[in-house]
């Protein structure tokens, strides 16, 4: 140990730590989230921080794998998890005869990701993940629940104005695969994902950069532009004259998912079909979502996921197909507190501050205390060696709505002098009434 | 990617991860014990798994050292947290200005270290901690209200008998003080720490060895076996003619907490005053507590902590002496499970499985499951292509209470057949019906 020289005491760069009342808004929001995914009856799994790297790098690619924490202990060759579904993939080939399928999860963790720094991208951050993994075959109906599981968790957090954005990536890759082009349905994909960053120009002469006719790159470009509400876009997609089988289940699947979310009870409003949508990642097979706030649309997609056909064909040869969406929930905790849609509310838990005058007045402190907790409510005493205005002013620093006073007379009558500290007003009254009063006020 | 190559589904050893029944009983201490802290007014934070080497290594030594995840990226040495105590000292430092002292807050977090693997050690494992900062000074009541916390979540965990032992370093290092020995203080705390394990015949012989005579050897066995009830080892440690004013203060400290604790509302059964308490580390420097499940003596203790004069020396010249306990969660939930006193008693969180018997019947059943879950009850909808037998199954398996079946006639009728899968009665009921029966079975 080292006692004389000091060491600055600093975090690395990329990693977000809280002031106590960020940290109690940034709980409240997983909290809400982690009910949500629960009243579907998904249950939590917790999986290790450190993986075995070889089971990591079997599902690892391209970016994300230069951006692995990875290091060696004694003969084994360590990773830190980049996400939770390469964990969930494992975990259900692992325990597969132990789980019951459709296996519902959720699981709320932290992943690591050595991504150069740069503002409101964080090196370790919190996804909040459910997917649904079926045995061999997972109906279409829970590509349904899923929106539902979106929508309910947003209006739980207080959003009204955000849109689940839906598409299904046999409709895309049928329409590719019908024109008359080399180019790789996977390419195409990529480019046409970037339409929301840099418009349908850009993406035009990108994918005739890629090798496509200036003709099937407007093919595609006037195929994204189909619009209106739901029912005119699978309107619109049944009668297009596309010859592909993947094409026609794409629309046929797209068509009972929204058939499915409105029954579900999702408002019209909240979910959109949205051809432009590819979602990035090779996986996806089926059904995608994105998820925008409609008043801040420059925080990008605050909920994506979807379907695919195989989960965990790197660690079983078990076909586990699934549905799964993440909330990365560091991330956009950082950016609502930026655009200044969520602020604290609260400084600390606490009910109420007990505040004896005096030693003496410890004892019936202490007393008080305790069966204000029993009555679950959040208590502290404050008996430091300070000036009452000083006792004061820390109920203050912590938002303490009620401080009990208790000095000789409140000891002798046994009962306590309680402070509202918005008010102002004081009034003396019994353990009991304090009880009633504040049970009344907190809910 | 690979993709043909499959890799063994495994995680590192002395890692723990849990079925669904047994993550939902660990995550139901967990959220007992984070209930029992915020009662108490403790607020919580989250600092980063990795910190810089150097922040850790500054208050690291011996074994620890060494049990370090140490790693390089780019030009930072990095290293994983293996407590929460270090980080807490770390942000106080840090944050010094922004909080409010005294600063009480609860972490719940994993924490790593790369011990040799042996039964019921772990590598990744949670500790769920309490601390109470001062800012230069804090008042002695404070280490009355630990106890307090440590009896409400363990009788909120279920647990009738356990002890909490109470002890004072004061007393034991004025009384080795006016030992007339050369031997330090740290070297005897050190062997009388192994009292429990190794019996006083061998801490006897390890005394001498050290270098004390076999009188003050004696002298101190002597003294560890002072017993009775806390009253009465107060009185004997006041007529003790040791004259050292650190022991002294000691046994005022010591006797001014005790009776603290009784205002509490701690009842005698369940803590004592133990003498042969020493808590290895280093930094304690005043009252220190261990708690004992006596049905279970051979788990060890289940919470521990101490005061200490400076938590951050390593950090900041500001002097901040705390107090606090740490439980740690994972090696707690091991052992009970393995002695038998816990066991899951939940295989997931759902209460009504809604069972359409066919595809015309999802819509409704859909329209059911929102309701339900609109009415706070956990649903799932089951409408796999499979046997009515086999979804019934499904619900078993996950000891789903309640199958809300949906067929033509309950289509028709806007009704309902609930199925109790304990008793097997089978009611038709309403919609609204099902809302209050259930909700009254889950109260």
């Amino acid at each position: 140990m080292k006692k004389n020289n000091i060491i600055t005491p600093s975090i690395l760069s990329g990693f977000m730590e809280l002031l106590p009342s960020d940290q109690l808004l940034f709980d409240k929001m997983m909290n809400t989230i982690r009910n949500s995914y629960e009243l579907f009856g998904f249950t939590p799994i917790d999986t290790p921080v450190i993986e075995k790297a070889e089971v990591l790098l079997a599902k690892v690619g391209g970016e994300t794998e230069k951006q692995l924490y990875r290091f060696a202990r004694g003969k084994n060759e360590l990773a830190l998890r980049f996400d939770l579904t390469v964990p969930l993939a494992r975990y259900v080939s692992q325990h597969y005869s132990d789980l019951t399928f459709p296996f519902r999860r959720y699981h709320i963790g932290k992943v690591h990701r050595g991504e150069r720094a740069q503002k409101g991208r964080f090196r370790e951050f919190y996804q909040c993940d459910i997917d649904i993994i079926g045995n061999g075959t997972l109906g279409l109906y829970n590509d349904a629940e899923i929106p539902s599981v979106i929508y309910f968790t947003f209006k739980s957090l207080g959003f009204e104005n955000f849109k689940i954005r839906i598409n299904n990536r046999k409709i895309l890759n049928g329409f590719f695969e019908s024109l008359d082009s080399q180019v790789t349905t996977t390419e195409i994909l990529r480019t046409v994902d970037k339409i929301d960053k840099i418009g349908d120009i850009a993406v035009g002469n990108e994918l005739v950069a890629l090798g496509l006719s200036k003709n099937d790159a407007e093919k595609i470009l006037n195929f994204l532009k189909i619009k209106g509400d739901n029912n005119a876009i699978i309107d619109a997609l049944k009668t297009l004259p596309i010859n592909s089988n993947l094409f026609k289940e794409g629309v046929s699947e797209l068509s009972e998912v929204v058939k499915n979310i409105k029954s579900l009870g999702v408002p019209e409003v909240n979910f959109i079909i949205d051809l432009a949508i590819a979602r990035g990642l090779d996986y996806y097979t089926g059904t995608v979502y994105e998820t925008i706030l409609t008043d801040y649309p420059g925080i990008g997609s605050v909920c994506s996921g979807g379907r695919y056909d195989n989960l965990s064909d790197s660690y079983t040869s078990n076909k586990l197909p699934g549905v799964g969406i993440s909330i990365g929930l560091t991330r956009l905790f950082y950016q609502l507190k930026e655009a200044g849609v969520i602020k604290s509310d609260r400084l600390s838990l606490t009910d109420v501050l007990v505040v004896p005058m005096d030693k003496n007045d410890l004892h019936f402190s202490f007393e008080i205390a305790t069966s204000l907790r029993l009555g679950g409510i959040v208590t502290e005493v404050y008996a430091e060696n300070e000036k009452f205005s000083k006792k004061l002013s820390y109920a203050n620093k912590k938002g303490i709505s009620y401080v009990a006073i208790i000095g000789e007379n409140e000891r002798l009558s046994k009962k306590v002098t309680l402070k509202d500290m918005i008010s102002g007003e004081q009034r003396s009254i019994s353990p009991e009434e304090i009880l009633v009063k504040i049970k009344k006020r907190i809910s």
